[in-house]
């Protein structure tokens, strides 16, 4: 048997039309020769009754410090119903299918409620329907603890249920269907000649993700990497989309040096120096100790010997500054900052790549605040008005809009 | 440990001033010594976003065939949206609560679904959170079976989860908030100066449920005789409402002949006899066997030796003929009926009781189709256009709205 996994996004179910036209993706598969099984998210939107956002705001205005675990118990609820009804709009379609919670599906997670992992899948039962020939309809973004509590996965949860079932059921593929036509060489929102990429890297995807593209979860896209899933994501309206492969499938050429840019907005800048009664030894290890204790996340990180550069999100800006000015430190923020960053496996080992993006962002006057870099990634921390500017420059410093580049 | 179980209607839970309400209720039994475990149904009726019957639309408007494992899934999640809101708010009054849906709690079931029966109830795990002092809030009118299918009680079945859970957790009583301030002694819709019985016996409530009363569902009602929990019914609004009672607890008088008349509109009386080509011999074995066959229920049978009467609901009247006459009988059907009873263990052996029912039926002008008996029940088949009539001249002869009765 051919299994495939087919993951569906909320906005891909929230008309009666477009659950048609799931249903058509659904009929496809099982025409060319597949046995898929469906994964999906809630319904809609915020404000539509059955979305996660809704869920959240009605349980919040009652007791806004509602626990996690009754949180994820009633949120869970919105893929419940998102399964049952495409089970049942598949079956009104001819098609032999039914639902399954996630639990009910094998989701093992631990009990970090509201941002879960999955700790094992057990797919026994599942298999047991579909080797009975039913298509099976899960609901995404949801688990059960060993000790029976209902669980949620966070944030791109489904995508993590999909990748988690297409690696324990040794599936060929698993297909993201959602509401754009493919992971984008960047935001079209920011770049309008923006270009679907045809294939990229697991590596790429996932670091794409880390640094602000909406498309698939990291977690899912490292799931299906360590399996070897092959995956595609493409918009349930139609289209190619763009296949993620492995890199020795060397299906990516190898003269591509950056495959895209992303952005991340609502950033911080903080600089820490030495207060007057204070030196800057040991400063680094206090300084983050400090922040990590407060739960505070920090990116972007250079470390000098006397002084430390930073960001945070915005929103917490003002408090990581006032812990740090109460250990006796320096502490100057900038605030409305945006991360903006290549990714690309080929940049690795490849000269001149940084001073490509310095000169190209340096010519479009946008300044420079702070720059990082790993073996497939260079971010630059801009100023929030220069996000935009910077991001076009990038795409086109490095001719991502060139269709050419991919027809090997 | 003193445990009650409360169990919520929905109609108790519509809006937050009820749920307000329902807290009330809930720190009242705490502050009396008792420590609640509070059963809830889905909130609110028909055309609310999760309600049960807009869940069952929802389903039904995709595919009208919807496979019942299916359905319950999906109307699962409108107790257990009850269950975290009801928790959400004791908490955010203050009280530690949580919530856990009908499989968490405990309730196995058989594998009906849309009308499992619970087949135990596995209490550990909601012991031990009441043991560390929490309220539990259980989604009613579910459970799961031993593979893991969540199913539904059917009708009534929130009534039916709060009884399993009392009688399991040995608790000392079971109060169920609905929005009628107890058992009447008939629909006060139809007899206005209908009273609210103070005390009646589990056979009771039982047999007026069974015939038409909507207030407990009997299955609750026998599941709490057989363990001996005592039952209060009453509105959350406030108000003493109605204790249900084992009969050897004789608080019940004695000298009541009748506790309450109930009606059961919506149905068809269908009288059979042999067709030219057929005898009798036989008739009622073919004719029951036949409707057996094809799940149509029949009620109020009079079997003689050359004709069969009895009724089955006005919606399969058609049917039910049609298939009969199909076996060669005559069929003759009487549609518009209703079945009025009065009930009441005082009329066990008391003889003359038939007497006055036919009496004064007959006095006020009304025709009696048909009757039965059995212990603690007079039934008749009456048109429909004398039901009101024929339940208030029974509510009279029996002179149920004298409170004297009960001041024992």
């Amino acid at each position: 048997m051919r299994l495939i996994v087919q993951k569906f996004g909320g906005t891909s179910l929230a008309t009666p039309r477009q659950r048609a036209r799931v249903v058509e993706l659904v009929r496809e598969a099982v025409e060319t020769g597949f046995h898929p099984v469906v994964v999906v998210s809630a319904m809609g939107r915020a404000g539509d009754p059955y979305a996660t956002d809704t869920f959240i705001q009605l349980a919040l205005q009652i007791y806004p410090d509602t626990a996690a675990r009754e949180m994820d118990l009633l949120i869970s609820c919105g893929e419940i119903i998102s399964a049952v009804l495409v089970a049942n709009a598949l079956r009104a379609a001819g098609l032999d299918a039914m639902a399954l919670a996630g639990g009910q599906a094998g989701i093992i997670t631990d009990s970090g409620f509201g941002d879960a992992r999955i700790i094992r899948v057990e797919p026994e039962h599942l298999l047991r329907h579909v080797n009975e020939g039913r298509i099976v309809v899960v609901a995404g973004f949801q688990g059960v603890t060993e000790s029976g509590d209902i669980t949620t996965l966070g944030r791109g949860g489904s995508d993590t249920t999909a990748a988690a079932l297409a690696a324990a059921l040794g599936a060929e593929r698993l297909e993201i269907y959602t509401d754009v036509d493919g992971v984008k060489t960047a935001d079209p929102d920011l770049v309008p000649h923006a270009r679907t990429l045809r294939v990229m890297t697991y590596q790429e995807i996932a670091q794409m993700a880390r640094e602000g593209a909406r498309v698939v979860h990291p977690r899912a896209v490292d799931i299906s990497m360590r399996k070897g899933v092959p995956v595609v994501v493409r918009s349930s309206g139609g289209g190619e989309g763009t296949r993620i492969v492995a890199p020795r499938l060397s299906e990516v050429r190898d003269d591509r040096v950056v495959t895209g840019v992303t952005h991340l907005p609502g950033m911080a800048q903080l600089t820490v120096t030495p207060g007057e009664d204070k030196t800057a030894a040991g400063m680094a290890r206090t300084v983050f100790r400090a922040l990590a204790d407060r739960d505070i996340s920090v990116d972007l990180i250079n470390v000098f010997t006397d002084r430390l550069s930073f960001t945070v999100s915005q929103g917490v800006a003002d408090r990581a500054a006032s812990v740090l000015r109460g250990l006796g430190y320096r502490v100057e923020v900038r605030k409305d900052c945006a991360k903006v960053s290549i990714v690309g496996m080929g940049m690795r080992g490849r000269p001149g790549v940084m001073a490509r993006v310095v000169e190209s962002l340096h010519g479009a006057g946008v300044q420079i605040l702070q720059t990082s870099d790993s073996h497939m990634t260079i971010s630059c921390l801009v100023g929030q008005e220069d996000l935009v500017r910077a991001v076009r420059t990038l795409h086109d410093a490095f001719d991502l809009a060139e269709e050419s580049e991919e027809r090997s």
